[in-house]
């Protein structure tokens, strides 16, 4: 790896900087895609399918007894792995969930929020050579919690895990569609899928451009995206083979993804390049570990500061603080998606079972964005309820504000009602 | 208004349909002022400044004379006034902050949530004839709830309410900038504007199109925007000249507001026609609101359950129950941005101060979206931390997934730690 010894701040930004996704070209071949969809339906469906993925789709949906079969086909522990995984995502999740409190602002004013699940959501999941079924649980679990009626997947695998895993989180309808014109399909809804409004899940670079292009039409999405990150800070009491082995998982996910590790330690991170070459040499998706790791980073700085500093300014996806005082700096952390404290939360631990969910902002848009959540399944709408005292307390305001505003029309509403309870 | 009797369910999209705005046009325009400021930075802002709104800028920050001096110039009833919806709004909106709870998924795996204010926001405020002196209230007191370090304002307006306003949310600084070049100055930068992360705020097409336009580039924004609108449910329990003053309190928003009543009584809506002609009359604003009263809707339905139905399908952004049983049917909307139930609680008491937010979903996006809160202010990070004996506890699980999704590095993250602590 790439060793970067005491930088200078004003360097920080160039150093950090993610590489740049241009997307123009990819939406140019997007588009079409899109409008076919939303013109000719499950036609343009089968004609996509034929041409891209060279397969003919006869019927775009997964039936219950292929979804039920599904079962037979994955090992005993495995599926207990699953429900373990299950049980502690759904355990976090559940906390999420919110009643109502009702807050009296004035006497007679009440005010108050309340959660509803999104009527009806649609999920991705890609195919190729990672099924990810983890990702159906992350982003299924949330959506059962928020009782979001209508839950649909669409995914070009067939892998039995994702089926097993989609009728664990009750998806109440599955397809055998991917790309680009799938997210079309949920969006514009076909003959035979459901429109939805809102989609999630991850996807290659086409899959995002759909996402990010039917956004502007109205559909919701889950946020942008990204190639996944992690970020590592370390220090001498971390064990260099637990750090080497937590930046090739990053690695291993694509030639694209960001790895940086930040140290005050020269010792530390000089053991640290030595574990990662013993280990990737071990991998079955070295190849492709490999080129990350040549991207990838470490940062030798001067003090902890400097590392919490940079880390705010980097905005990780992932961040794991291996140093002694890990809490105390999480603490200062104000700009990541998740943090694992310590010399045993491995990000992978997070990415598959200990509760908290996968799907997170990359890119730097943990600055701004949270990862998934039950918050992201449903909407809060606002409730308030006025009695007769309530508006003769606040009615005065309002007039004088609506006034001030020249909207006369919004005082009179008010001055009417006055009027209707003084007279 | 347009009295719609009875329509077939098949007829109801069409009935529902919101005008469709032409952004591509707009999007053509904006692009080169967004770049010319990405690239000239103050220099632009200037240029933009004399060519679209006559004026010659040579400081663009209001001085903190300046804003001290608004308060004079306001009457004391105003400033009360502001003062009463500042507390309504700071005491509904501090409900929603929330404090971590620690969540124990299996023995040794604690995961939490901590909400951390987003570092920099910007707001706009536009200018035009009405000053949003309460679009400053409902954006910056959640921000300051959500304690973010760095809240700056952009707004063509001076007016002294602005300036108050700003001051009692303690916005950090404010800028006489507007229009779309203003939104490009907070998204990237200038030497003069401070970057930010988040943009909020209402504004006309073109600076609507650079918030959108720029949210592909990194920048979050609150909300796609669209024309205000109400929708109202009345039946024979609701007082016609209320509910025509509701009508028209939205109507005065501009010509292309929507504006929906649905009613199971014919009487009742003529009676409401009739007020509306009557009050409309009187308004300073009555061309503006007499062009979207003619573009409105009164839709007569056979029973409760299809008003419901028509409501839920429609989304709208505010929606006002003036039926007996509100609180009845208020439970069966899923769809709505912010409810006002009964008689005495009319829109403009949310719009300025009963507590809850005014940025609201509009166009539909209330099927997936939520009103600004103080949640639009705030990243929810998720931690975790494993012990030692929770890594043994959950390890397996992990190996066993991530060998499934031939992720090899994952499970080794996991298997190296286990192995260190059995062996």
């Amino acid at each position: 790896m790439n060793i970067i010894s005491f930088p200078q701040r004003s360097e920080w930004k160039q150093l950090l900087a993610r590489p740049v996704q241009e997307m123009a070209e990819i939406e140019q071949k997007v588009l079409p895609i899109l409008q076919k969809v939303k013109l000719e339906g499950d036609t343009a469906l089968k004609e996509f399918a034929l041409k891209f993925d060279k397969i003919e789709i006869t019927d775009f949906q997964v039936s219950q007894e292929e979804i039920d079969a599904a079962e037979s086909q994955l090992s005993d522990e495995l599926k207990e792995a699953i429900q373990q995984a299950y049980n502690n995502i759904h355990t976090f999740h559940k906390a999420q969930k919110q009643t109502p409190e009702v807050i009296e602002t004035m006497e007679g004013v009440r005010c108050w929020r309340k959660s509803v699940g999104i009527q009806k959501v649609g999920f991705y999941i890609p195919g190729g050579t990672a099924p990810l079924f983890s990702t159906v649980l992350m982003l299924g679990i949330p959506a059962q919690i928020a009782e979001c009626q209508e839950r649909i997947l669409c995914s070009p695998s067939n892998h039995p895990a994702i089926y097993y895993a989609a009728k664990l989180v009750g998806i109440t309808k599955v397809f055998r569609i991917g790309g680009a014109q799938a997210i079309a399909a949920m969006a514009y809804g076909t003959e035979t899928i459901p429109q939805v409004y809102k989609i999630f899940g991850p996807g290659n670079q086409y899959v995002t451009a759909a996402k990010q292009l039917l956004s502007k039409e109205g559909v919701a999405i889950d946020m942008p995206a990204g190639p996944s990150e992690v970020a590592v800070m370390a220090d001498d009491s971390a064990v260099p083979s637990f750090v080497a082995s937590d930046l090739l998982s990053q690695a291993e996910h694509g030639a694209d993804s960001q790895v940086l590790l930040v140290s005050t330690s020269k010792k530390f991170v000089s053991a640290v390049n030595l574990a990662v070459s013993g280990q990737l040499n071990r991998l079955p998706r070295k190849d492709l570990a490999a080129k990350a790791i040549e991207n990838s980073k470490i940062i030798l700085l001067e003090n902890q500061q400097d590392c919490v500093d940079m880390l705010n300014e980097y905005a990780p996806e992932h961040l794991i603080l291996a140093v002694e005082n890990f809490n105390e700096i999480g603490e200062q952390i104000i700009n990541a998606g998740s943090i694992f404290l310590g010399n045993y939360t491995p990000e992978s631990c997070g990415d598959y079972a200990s509760g908290t969910n996968h799907t997170l902002p990359t890119n730097g848009y943990a600055r701004a964005y949270s990862g998934v959540s039950v918050d992201s399944f449903v909407k809060k709408i606002t409730f308030q309820e006025i009695t007769k005292q309530g508006i003769l307390n606040i009615g005065r305001t309002v007039e004088l504000m609506a006034e001030a505003e020249s909207l006369e029309a919004h005082k009179r509403a008010v001055t009417l009602r006055m009027e209707s309870l003084l007279s």
